[in-house]
This record gives structure tokens, C-alpha cells and sequence, in this order.
């Protein structure tokens, strides 16, 4: 199989992260790379140009290519159960479920959770509060014939989130940041200013097998951030 | 020396980081950390808590505490240069200076930077385009006692990001991203539309001995997402 210059920098990025290669090690050079994944030494190239201009890896004629031994430029957001999050900045946390169905999946759960139009999944909508406040509305669809214990579960007194999280395996994830602008409801629910703005993640999550869960999670702009420190080690 | 909590987490995280503790190991039990980090058990037990709760340590009585297999639950972005992320999505990149002027730090630049009022810094403000079009909009201080060669540089053609990165070795960084509405300068300049929020990364970096430069990079919320894509290894 021929691999692509995205599978080529999946693979590296997974060898960088998991220390096969650390930093400062050198790394095959392009002639072996395309040997080892099959492609056109024109794809290794364009991978290995794209890790070196995220500074992951640092190229030099003659010497070769080295892992980044600094300039690691990324950030690792760790993303705690909404409970935690609240209960860990001090504040009590509070939890309201506002809409569950199940239903056939329609346009957007369809492609939300890559699946056909009318399959069967469970929508939700709830809101987590800190300390009385609205803190993060969720808008959930879970793929039920992945998850089809989450059918029986009334979520009333506790969230989908932390269920799915102790309840079913998952081995693959995507998040997205984004900000942008309530609607009327979103607005209300959040008890946001007129002209504030979200901030929302967007989730989704893969079993070995298919697409269980897609998720927004919007929180009031003026009063969320996401924070992450780094020190590495390299 | 008497670790906090937060230094626990540090290193344990660090250590999960560099497979020191891998995916399924035991870890040292709470006694042993305690005397470890030089700390009371109650501060131990908060850190190992803490990293349940956010997924990356399994908590079991009598049966210890174990690195967690999976819900690694959180997201690692890579953050490229402007220039990079442009030329990655195939579009033209472009770049233009606004304002560069040393001064002494104002009230704002000395938060930021972490230093007393009125010391040597130099303000930047650059916009940098996607075929034409905004995409970025640059605000920086850079911290001239520890960066003195910046103070010679006109930044006119070469960006300061990309200066700093090829010049300027860092040892730690902390990366913001949150929501915001633009004032009608940041709008003009983005070429925004009215009601269109931002997304903001706001990113200090500090040498072991300073901070070396805080920047605020907006882009316009329509236009820019940040994405996120895991597959843990464990």
C-alpha cells in the first residue's frame, strides 16, 4: 500500500511521541523512508517538510534530520470531565438534563457521527452549571447501535459525558476549537450578554469499529478559556 | 524542598509523557510519593485524584494506581508558523508589519512579560494574510533584555515568529485559546463582518532564565478552527 504524506507524518509524529525517535536522534533519510512506506520520495519530502516547519523536526543538508530537541510547537490541552473541571476551580457543580430522544439520525447527526441517515441514535441536550451558574451546554447525539446500553440510561441525575467515559471503551478522538456566536436559546440558557461569544470544543469519538459519540460543548466566551502549560523535557 | 500538588502533577504528567510510566504500569503508591516529593500524603492524594479525574491515571482500591490504557482525555495541537499553516492549505502567504517600536514596558507589557514597569521591550503588531485575505493579526512584546538582538532586527519582510523561533532557543511556553469580540480597529483589519467573533491563541514563552515574549494571535471566528486528532498508542 502506497502510504500518503498525511499516513507518512502520522507515522513519524507517533514514533516522536512515543520516543522511538527522541530528540536529537537522527532519522532514516528519505531514500529509506520511501523504501519503508512504499511512496515516491517526493511524499516523504513534503511530510518531513511539514513536521520541520512545525518544528518538530530539524532538517540540515548533508547531516540529516534530527528529532526537534526544543520549539516542540504544540499544546497539550488535558480535557477533564466537565464535574471535574468545575469542582477543581472550587466551585459546585451542578448538572440539568434538558432533551432526550431517540430517534433516526437526520442530516446533521448523520454526518456527525458518519453514519447512514435514519440509523438509530440518542440525542441530548444538558446543561452543567458552576456554582448556580451556566457553565456548558451540551448538544450530544451517541451512536446506539455502537452504544446500545445508552437506549436504557434516563441520564436525568447524571451526565452522558461521565457515563460514556467509565461505560465504553473508545481508541481514537478528534476535538475542534472554534469560537462563535449563540443563538437566541443558546444565549438564554447560558445567560450570556448580548453580544458575547462562544466558546465551543467539539468532540467526537471512535471505537475500533465506528463513530460513538460527536458533542459540542459551549461555554459562555467571557467567562471560558483553555490553558495549557508545557515544560518539555527534550 | 516541599512539592505542591501542582508540582506532583508536573511530574507525574512528565513522566507519563516520556513512557517512564507507560500505559497499564503500576505507579509508586501514595506513601512512597509522599516521601518522594517531600510532601504531606493529603497533597499526594489530591495530584494522583486530580489525574483520575481528568483520565490519565486508573485509581483502584487495594490494587493501586495505574497509568490509564485509554480516555487519554485530551488534545494535543500542533501549532505551526502563520507562514506554514497558510502554505499547508495550499494558499499564498503574505505578511505585512503595522507597528514596531521599543519602548518601556506599560502596565500590560510588564503583566505579560513578567517584568517591572519601564523595562526594555518592543511592541509588534503585524497582519498576516491567506491569498489576500487577513488571516492573523500579530500583537507581541518582546522582552529586550533577554532577546537584545530583536532590537536590531527591522522585522519588516521576516515576521518576529519566525525570527524567534529560528533564533531564540525557549525551555517552556504556555499557550491560551479563548472567544472574544474584536474593537472596530481589530474588525477593520481583519475585515470582519459585524458581530463576528475571534478566535484568540495567546502564547508566552520563557528561556530558563526570563520571559522571552508574550504575543496575541487573533483570527477571525468564520474563518479559523483549530483540529485536533488523536489515536493513543497505549
Amino acid at each position: 500500500m502506497m502510504a500518503s504524506f498525511r499516513d507518512i507524518k502520522e507515522d513519524i509524529l507517533a514514533r516522536i511521541s512515543a520516543r522511538e525517535w527522541a530528540p536529537g536522534d537522527l532519522i532514516p533519510n528519505e531514500v529509506d523512508l520511501a523504501t519503508r512506506y512504499g511512496s515516491a520520495r517526493s511524499t516523504v519530502n513534503r511530510a518531513l517538510r511539514e513536521l520541520a516547519e512545525a518544528g518538530l523536526l530539524e532538517r540540515r543538508r548533508r547531516a540529516g534530520t534530527r528529532v526537534a530537541r526544543r520549539n516542540w510547537r504544540g499544546a497539550f490541552f488535558e480535557i477533564p470531565l466537565v464535574r471535574a473541571e468545575v469542582e477543581r476551580a472550587g466551585g459546585r457543580y451542578g448538572y440539568h438534563l434538558l432533551e432526550r430522544r431517540a430517534e433516526g439520525a437526520g442530516p446533521e447527526a448523520a454526518a456527525r457521527l458518519e453514519l447512514p441517515a435514519g440509523a438509530p441514535v440518542l440525542f441530548l441536550r444538558c446543561l452543567h452549571f458552576a456554582d448556580g451558574l451556566p457553565h456548558q451546554l451540551e448538544t450530544r447525539w451517541i451512536n446506539l447501535s455502537e452504544v446500545p446500553a445508552a437506549g436504557a440510561m434516563p441520564f436525568e441525575r447524571e451526565g452522558p459525558n461521565e457515563w460514556l467515559v467509565r461505560e465504553v471503551p473508545w481508541s481514537s478522538s478528534e476535538h475542534v476549537f472554534l469560537a462563535a456566536m449563540p443563538d437566541a436559546g443558546e444565549r438564554g440558557l447560558l445567560g450570556m450578554e448580548a453580544g458575547e461569544p462562544l466558546f465551543v470544543l467539539e468532540r467526537r469519538t471512535w471505537s475500533a469499529q465506528a463513530t460513538i459519540t460527536w458533542a459540542r460543548l459551549a461555554h459562555p466566551g467571557a467567562r471560558f478559556r483553555m490553558v495549557s502549560r508545557t515544560d518539555p523535557t527534550g
